[in-house]
């Protein structure tokens, strides 16, 4: 199906330079799109594929249109945000390409009669919903998922199949929640007797806010007295295990394999790494960035990008290098051994 | 539902001074608790909030009792845990407050005929349980979970939704496992043969002992031939993997996101920090604490804390330190010749 | 159910040396193997165990067996490589022993009338099967599993229970997957816009060769506008975490918890260890060995082994030397205010 570039332009904005009734039928990068897409120049560094690009228009922000806009034989979309621009020219094409979702309820899904599914709801064969659940407007619920009793989801929200929500936990509208994901098992709480572990019952809920994205098999706890809170807004990738009563600010971004320990507050605007470990009960501020592979143990109190994993190298050169970061303290010591050496052939020197 | 508290020491022991027919529905932390709740003081820092605290009780160690029982104007419960007490008695409110599990197979579940379900066990919608497995009394196997053949299920487990258990392995009693665990699949086994891989048949099992607590999307693989085995009592936090073969003793607690390796063999009573890493076919001795984000690479034959990873810094400063850790030969390079410089400069001047 | 040893030969290759009758029921380690057993040597470490070993024959190399072959009582199989021949035959009593699959559609699966399932398929409870799906010959889809619309699945593969597969992803021939497993969900994609996130639509596939095998809870995400491709006889292991537009080149195999960031390029015969982490965007020659725990920050061009973790030490100990890393800078000031030093006084000392 394919789009004349004046309602793209009508829809999301920019100005538009040359024919708008050019047909534009999907989105692909410089290098790869054919004569009935459109394209987009993000990086700079990119200016020069523009002359060559077969695309039929080109999405680009003032100052590369300045510099390459003349060169390009298609129409152009100059807009302030070219990278966010080609994000929503995406979800443009993907709607128009989407089969549309059926509302209603699958007959092999077990709808408790104390839940609420509203009609625009589609939920797929082997939901099972529990009591007191309320499934908002236009939700999708596909196959498999289990939604526990009295959990809320709002309108417009997508439960890919096979998700997990335990009891109690509240859900915003328009969430995205990727297959695996498990929301509201018990937090690792346990006191110890004797050598033993008393559990402790996790009685805490888990809030997520409005368009809020979880990926595949990523792991929320519920609190254990109260509650696991996701703002408005987080994106968490793949894999990532949030601990109890974790806060993590709105529009924070967590890449795949990181998990962040109990009770942690992490800010808003904040980005973590892949597989980085935040430690428990520490608070990082708004706009910080913890790299990859990274683990912070204590709070964080100024913005800023946060580092701290061992360099790769050759194994035999690690070996080497690992031996010495275990020798540290010698090599402290011999320096100390010097100075004093020195001083007193200094001093000697001197007299 | 309230409770007095001659109930609470009744059921949980402790020492009560005070309105023995004082009435609490609930307990929170000292800063949160209302009037018709108990609370509980487990570090000693806490002390000066004793006095402000709305709660109707208190659970105290003897020693705070003489410091700051004088100043509460509620009931005490003097226990010599007081944060096991704290558990135990969240553990009784939980319970009163418990929907009650009813008894029986759900209509949508598929047992196959070969199977043995007690009749108090509770299954829910989708359950699959094949051939062979025993599913004890009061256990409650949650929607869509699948149990192999020849599983076995001890009493009072409790399986939460989307768990898998792969056939022929065993579950003790008393244990919880949360969503997305898998129990028994395939370890990681491959003979290579000129750069290609040979499955190795996995054919042992996963046995897990009473008492044990698995948290969500966690893995164990079953064995190459022997067992992997999870004694009693363990407490394994989210996506934790434990790998074939692995021997994990009797009440060891695993943070989330660890992994342990096929065949490594760690002690009772240890602790292994969030995303650590124990080595395959190492042994690790009981009483021994791994810290947060430690790769363990050799057995540890001594009890203690163990601990090794990179120290985090602003990135700037990480990189230099990086850079530096690189070439620590460098370093020690440098010293050695002004070791040689100051003997020569030392034996001139004593001449 | 036992086997002579000449059926062995006949199917698996090898030098019989003693009784073709022999008869074995199965295979299992020098120490464990009983009288009904075969067992194998593959590491001349373990040879002073064949004279005592109880098994009724052996699998060893040539070498080996020109040193150990004339103390072992039983019948010998002189192979080339012993521990794939050990492989191969543990298979051969595998399929001996399997419960043969039962073709056909379980009456509790869900399967769309525009997809197709062969005949010899066997689909079980609860499975959903999209439309324009395709299920291959043998395939076997076990209880739980949803397959998205226009999926290929290939001949003989093997899906264990909870295995969820987004839309139009294809799976090879003789793949294995574990429960758990997520194939398809979006990639982590998303264009900042004023600190807000616009997510790109995840327009790409999975593609995985034939041959590969997946473990519990590995997540393997679509590839943005590209595909994400896993080529034949890649074998992973359980809760790695592949992200959009990886490419895993043949027979390279990656160890548990690692994660693979978006766009890395991994060669072919490759092993990546245990939670080792590869950094987005980055290119890895073909037999690169990246150990457990590293973080591979940029590409690697030359074939070896690649290591980078802090080494665990005594917390005390980690302690030092993890200021003494902070402080690196400090020593190496020393270190050249000592050369200064040195360098005058060798000059003093020379006038």
């Amino acid at each position: 199906m394919s789009t004349r570039l004046k309602e793209l332009v009508e829809s999301l904005g920019g100005q538009l330079i040359g024919d708008a009734d050019t047909q534009v039928s999907g989105i692909a990068p410089l290098s790869d799109a054919t004569a009935s897409q459109i394209t987009f120049l993000s990086n700079p560094k990119f200016r020069p594929q523009v002359a060559q690009t077969q695309a039929a228009a080109i999405i680009l922000s003032a100052a590369d249109d300045a510099v390459v806009g003349a060169d390009y034989h298609g129409a152009r979309i100059v807009a302030a945000n070219p990278y966010a621009y080609f994000a929503k020219a995406a979800q443009f094409f993907a709607a128009r390409n989407a089969i549309p979702v059926v509302p209603g309820i699958h007959p092999a899904a077990t709808v408790d009669p104390g839940a609420h599914v509203a009609a625009s709801a589609h939920i797929g064969p082997n939901v099972v919903i529990e009591d007191g659940a309320v499934i908002g407007e236009k939700a999708r619920i596909e196959a498999g998922c289990v939604i526990g009793r009295g959990v809320k989801i709002g309108s417009d929200s997508c439960l890919y199949p096979n998700v997990t929500v335990y009891a109690a936990c509240e859900i915003g509208a328009r969430v995205i929640i990727h297959s695996g994901v498990v929301i509201g098992a018990d937090g690792f709480g346990f006191a110890n007797e004797g050598g033993t572990w008393v559990k402790i019952p996790q009685t805490g809920r888990v809030l997520i806010g409005d368009d809020v994205e979880i990926g595949a098999n990523t792991t929320i706890d519920r609190g254990a007295l109260a509650d696991t809170v996701i703002e408005e807004g987080v994106k968490l990738d793949n894999q990532i295990q949030i601990a109890h009563n974790c806060h993590i600010g709105a529009h924070t971004a967590i890449a795949a394999c990181a998990g962040i320990a109990g009770s942690a507050r992490i800010g808003k605007y904040c980005s973590i790494g892949g597989a980085a470990m935040i430690h428990g009960h520490i608070t990082i501020v708004d706009h910080v960035h913890v790299s990859a592979g990274t683990l912070a143990l204590r709070s964080i109190s100024e913005p800023g990008q946060y580092t701290g994993f061992y360099p790769i190298a050759k194994h035999g050169d690690w070996e080497k290098s690992a031996a010495l970061v275990r020798n540290l303290n010698g090599m402290r010591e011999k320096i100390r051994a010097l100075e004093k050496s020195v001083k007193q052939l200094t001093e000697k020197d001197n007299e």
